[in-house]
């Protein structure tokens, strides 16, 4: 035991400066300054009976029997922090029930990862955690368990975040990128291309007459709406990284099947549009994060997107093609002009860090 | 569309050079190249049926009836990534491990995101990302979904691994950092200290006659062995970030006791010590990734030590110390002088980056 240690032994330890203070090594250490950190910041907003259990792992109510489990987990990297519409706070508990729910599964628990850089501001962390904290209430899904990891000064960027997802799945439930067929529809929950612009604009210093804001939404609200109508829902996906574009051409790909969009259906946003056209990026490829895209049997179509919108996060949703059969897996896209063009996937790296 | 996405469109795509080749921005972007490292290298070394799924979470068998689920998450940053004994890519599947055991819980499924720097050696990652799926071949704890993003150079360290467990608890099964009581008696598995000292000597570039090595190991399988002895075991943690000082600071808080140790009877290897010695650190302190502390009633503690050394992972168990009644809640240590002395939180930060 050193005198460090001695010094402050059992004496009087002084409140976290929220304000103007910063994150040090030692509140990575494992010691005292961690674990002030951690009830003077992260319990203090994400709290609850199952954070609150205080070991290395939190005990959790099991599922019902018969229900299957999907697990998900993501990294967010994003930069700037905080922009038009979020932060990486919320950005990282929306991020992850989503991909848990477009699995068709309800979201139960999330664990949250944070990698924070000697030197990052204790207020900026608060503000991120409160965000996080708002975001896990409003979408019913606690943040169960955490980990917190300090790097030296130039050895990080501010802070990342990486959130894991637990859900359950109800028996019988099938859905994934694999079970789209020919003669399916495609629809989209609403206008394309926000959360990626917002970013985009806010890193060029852009100023839009229209400010534009990231979409960033959790939906598995939305989806259990879409659920209970019953529809023959075979695929749900966020398009976040590639945009609308790659997922679809990763679900061409899983399913064995051909996609066919008709341009003009596609909703994107006057300002999102000329704000792409202005950044050289092409909608279809800038990621989304409160969007989703749905395949189901054509039949159901037109109930599902009337359902979706009567529902705030599915206002414009829409129909915006058919599945094909195509031995390629080409995604295609008739243009406003009547021609046709191939929306290949991402080759490059349109927007780094974008979530 | 742009023309570097139609110049590779459809065609030839050269695989990665996993020899000379390096991490860059467009492995994280989502699209081709993403796809490209995920197929070539993650799915590569770490497939299993979970993780071919494909989708944006995995849908896995639920555990049955009755039992509670446990879930736990590490960010692992450890410098250097390469050390002794082990590397970032077996401890980030033993140190979530094991986390879930301590819980009394069968690990069952993990997580894992990656968060790489631009230029980080392909080959370096195929290391790693080898080790960790012989780790979790040796475990029986399949990786089954993951995450990946890229940071630019100088905004990351090469590698960072965030690792997310779920296990199972059987339903009536209490092990937790509350449930010490005085009389208890307190057992290690095994030697204090190699983790840490073997990172740093490491990193001092050290060298000893007899190396240390890195306990790094998973440790639910000894786990599996002393719960099936029916001792009435009352808490179980693993001793990783500021040592079994700290831990069991931690435990003595939580269970509002105080606990008496026995410095003659705590294991240290003596290269241990002596290395400790040298760089100034306590053993006491420092991490390790491959014991654990178990408190259990004071009639059951030689048998679960004798069957703890029948295993290789707990051939140098010993019990070393008890939980007594303590206002304060002070972890004391009875020297091999005979004296006393308090052994407190670990205040500063001694060993940044350790795991």
């Amino acid at each position: 035991m050193s005198d460090t240690q001695g010094q402050v032994r059992r004496g009087y330890v002084r409140p976290l400066d929220l304000k103007h203070g910063c994150v040090d090594l030692s509140h990575g250490s494992g010691g005292r300054a961690m674990a002030q950190l951690i009830s003077e910041l992260f319990a203090k907003h994400l709290g609850n009976e199952y954070l609150g259990q205080g070991n290395d792992g939190a005990v959790l109510p099991a599922p019902t029997f018969g229900e299957k489990l999907v697990m998900s987990t993501d990294c967010h990297v994003v930069t700037p922090l905080f922009f038009a519409g979020g932060d990486i706070g919320c950005l990282a508990v929306h991020g992850t029930v989503n991909d848990v729910a477009v699995m068709g599964a309800t979201p139960l628990y999330l664990a949250a990862g944070f990698i924070l850089e000697e030197g990052f501001p204790l207020a900026d962390l608060v503000r991120i955690v409160a965000s996080m904290a708002r975001a896990a209430s409003e979408a019913g899904v606690p943040v169960v368990t955490g980990d917190t990891k300090v790097v030296e000064r130039g050895k990080g960027d501010g802070i990342f975040i990486t959130t894991t997802g637990v859900g359950v799945l109800p028996a019988g439930r099938v859905i994934g990128g694999a079970r789209a067929r020919p003669g399916d529809a495609v629809l989209v929950s609403g206008s394309l291309g926000d959360h990626g612009v917002a970013i985009m604009s806010q890193r060029e210093n852009l100023r839009f007459d229209a400010p534009i804001a990231s979409d960033t939404a959790a939906l598995h609200g939305l989806i259990a709406v879409m659920l209970a109508t019953g529809a023959d829902i075979r695929v749900l996906r966020d398009p976040t990284r590639g945009g609308l574009a790659t997922t679809l051409n990763e679900i061409a790909g899983q399913s064995g099947v051909g996609i066919m969009l008709r341009e003009k259906d596609i909703p994107v946003k006057p300002a999102v549009a000329a704000a792409c056209e202005f950044l050289g990026l092409d909608p279809l490829y800038v990621a989304n994060e409160g969007k989703l895209i749905c395949i189901c049997a054509a039949s159901d179509a037109e109930r599902l997107v009337a359902v979706m919108r009567s529902y705030p996060l599915g206002c414009d949703a829409a129909r915006i093609g058919e599945v094909i059969a195509d031995t390629h897996h080409f995604v295609q896209l008739t243009t406003a002009f009547g021609g046709k063009r191939i929306v290949d996937w991402l080759a490059g790296d349109q927007l780094p860090r974008i979530c």
